[in-house]
């Protein structure tokens, strides 16, 4: 166990990679990991291993690892399952420390030989102490290493940052890297954890205990086939590090889906998500639920109580994010008398001057608007901010005017924000703020108010018992 | 009351628009109203008002609309409230057809003078027979006649389509604006009604059933002074347009904020809520539930049940699509035997082939991918389509296989996507999936699953006694 999760760090930094299956040819997957590892920064050493070839893409190959006087690290497998056996072989005596194993064709198939033949290969792998990411996955990328060890090149262009997403599904974690490129959500690594020969959620999850790259874990959960390990794992983690966890199956037709395609059963739903909960995580229910809770614990402080402040360039946005901060059990108290007389003197009668303030009537007075957030943030009834500008042309430069003072505050108390502007507008403003965590901004202010919701449920969970 | 109806015509078709404050200076209102106007392509003619200008960029301007020898069909007021009423006489004497009132300091404001001035005007706007939008508003954009009468010219931006959003709340009209634009969802009209003068909800509703343009009709929602007068045009209407509500105010905070802001009580969430549903109104919860909704109804058709295909290129975004669909009332049935054994015939025994169905194995097959669509889409045990498909550099294709049966197609049942790739792949194959209303597509599996809902809760209401 030591050894492997040893070989976990080779796995995710090596020095060295060999792609078996490497390959010029588009409709074959040897050729995309190709691709990934070539144009996505890769610093170490990439060696093809193709029988048929001397060099792909420029690069010399080999016909076996065996017949290679590199030394090598990882090695990503992408040939036909029939194959894989002897290549873990090759794989011992060459002293490879890792695999990324994109094969499928074992445990997820309907013939019972590919569950036989996982088990056989399962304990090959264990007695050779060497860590496998698969098979059945697309692969697995460090992006803080510029290693890119999957079949998909465009993962690479997912921002770097702290937040490491461990995913059942290889469909889900292109989306949450697509949807997280839209929205400028920032990843240690995106691990698809496929049919887990001998990598699960519970060594991903000790091995991103001890990864200095990794801030939150992010997970995707299916199925799992020994949930108490897991559920331990989690136990012995939330209070260092923050896990946030989305759960699918809770459809009768949606559990019989992942009983087959991750050779696992996704279990009764709600046990699952009591028993995630109970060992300390925090759960959502969309994939935007994940990466807007992953970016908040990522980009900000954790709230001492549940007492928000909403701030509103315009009162309609503020109602929204009101409504649901209550929803998800935040609460929206009166501030303290001096800080509402001073908000007060800044607002004129005809705004809505206590929590949720209306700021409209200070559009146009930068000093003012700055100073009911600067009020608000240091008030001590209050332990997070929402504050939510929509653009509208006459304030082009609402959000310049507060950039120094939430640059220097930086999330002492958690701001999230829904900044808003068309498409070109306010990306820089909003990208210097998010740069130095002095906001952490959403598409909306319903999404803004319950990504906050996840920093709040993890300091209950934080500090319970 | 039908003069005034009739007004509405000329208020949103105008042939000639007045700005009285117009002006050159960019901390006026009517210097951004001016830029709207002239940059969002109005074809017809811009008076500029201001005693102190003869020009306004580079439009001849006067001092007021009685010295302009021109007809004036709109008129926009942006300048100080003491000055409105006299301009409303003026306006009258003109015979202008339709006022928006920018101005604020009505009935908003916490001075008692505020609401009785909002009264008096009320009366002279009704005596008049001039539909006003306002006071207190950003304005309304009419994109289809390229009329853009509000404060930020960025409104244009919006896609053109046939969508119209009423909405009490400025800051949530910029809001859905700039969340459509990066989502290509279209609309007629956007009215921000502001404090409703003369033109609450009922109008707009009622002027929206007899417009040509706008299919589909969005609101949001704070409070409303003559609610039994909405719910019954909501009765009226809704089989006829589709009517999609956005009500906030559950909160207590939030409530509060409405009293103030929209000058009239939100009033008891529930009781509002109820009586929308009942009235006929499709309920959400969030701006983005609102245009995902709102765009389902816009560009599919209706679906006969509840009876839906999941058809997933990968299976986790499956499962989180069932999930979702079954949680809001959707079913996933299984298909007829003859489907399912095509079905059977098209995919390896690996996948999962009974609905939700995995497609994975299919990817390199584009032949095979397309006509277990075809046959899940013409199944007579389904009543709609969720199709997810991640791209995934080996699956580049994957759309354009597709295209031309989903064109043919044209959601003869709805086929609500979440076709997703990273920014700059595929945005042009969706384009040309949505712009012939093929598909209906989303962010998420979730989204898509949840708008279809909204469809299907659209068709149990108009099913109804």
């Amino acid at each position: 166990m030591n050894k492997k999760i040893e070989n976990m760090k080779r796995l995710f930094r090596p020095r060295s990679v060999a792609v078996i299956g490497a390959s010029e040819k588009f409709d074959k997957l040897g050729f995309h990991v190709m691709k990934s590892l070539t144009t996505g920064g890769y610093k170490g050493k990439i060696i093809p291993i193709n029988p048929g070839a001397k060099e792909i893409m420029g690069i010399k190959a080999y016909p076996s690892i065996m017949a290679c006087d590199e030394d090598i690290d990882l090695a990503i497998i992408a040939v036909p399952a029939r194959f894989v056996f002897q290549i873990f072989d090759e794989c011992h005596k060459k002293g490879v420390a890792g695999i990324v194993l994109i094969t499928a064709g074992f445990k997820e198939i309907d013939d019972p030989e590919g569950a036989k033949n996982q088990e056989l290969l399962r304990q090959k792998a264990e007695s050779y102490e060497i860590p496998v990411i698969g098979p059945n996955t697309f692969g697995m990328i460090n992006l803080v290493y510029d290693l890119n060890a999957s079949f998909t090149p465009e993962f690479s262009l997912t921002k770097k940052g702290n937040i490491a997403l461990v995913s059942q599904s290889g469909g889900m974690s292109h989306l949450i890297s697509f949807l997280s490129q839209r929205q400028d959500i920032a990843f240690s690594k995106i691990v698809g954890i496929g049919n887990r020969l001998n990598v699960d959620f519970y060594e991903m999850l000790l091995f991103l205990r001890d990864d200095p790259d990794t801030k939150v874990i992010a997970l995707y959960i299916e199925g799992v086939d020994n949930p108490s390990r897991m559920m331990q794992a989690i136990k012995e983690i939330h209070k260092q590090k923050p896990i946030i966890a989305y759960k699918t199956g809770s459809s009768k037709s949606g559990d019989k889906a992942s009983r087959s395609h991750t050779g696992s059963i996704a279990g009764k739903y709600e046990i699952y998500v009591g028993a995630l909960r109970q060992a300390g995580a925090i759960l959502v229910n969309s994939a935007e639920e994940l990466i807007d809770g992953a970016k908040a614990l990522s980009t900000s402080s954790i709230p001492d109580g549940p007492n928000v402040a909403v701030l509103s360039g315009q009162a309609g946005p503020g109602m929204a994010a009101s409504d649901m901060a209550e929803k998800i059990g935040l609460v929206i108290p009166a501030f303290t008398p001096k800080t509402q007389g001073r908000i007060n003197e800044l607002l004129p009668p005809m705004a809505i001057r206590t929590n949720p303030v209306d700021m409209g009537p200070a559009w146009y007075d930068a000093e003012a608007t700055k100073e009911i957030i600067d009020v608000a943030m240091r008030d001590e009834n209050i332990d997070s901010v929402v504050l939510l500008i929509m653009y509208a042309s006459a304030n082009i430069k609402a959000v310049q005017g507060i950039t120094d003072m939430l640059k220097e505050w930086k999330q002492k108390k958690p701001i999230m924000t829904c900044i808003s502007a068309p498409p070109g507008i306010w990306d820089n403003e909003i990208r210097i703020l998010e740069d130095s965590n002095a906001i952490t901004n959403y598409p909306s202010p319903e999404r803004a108010a319950r990504a906050l919701g996840a920093l709040w449920e993890y300091k209950k969970i934080i500090s319970r018992g």
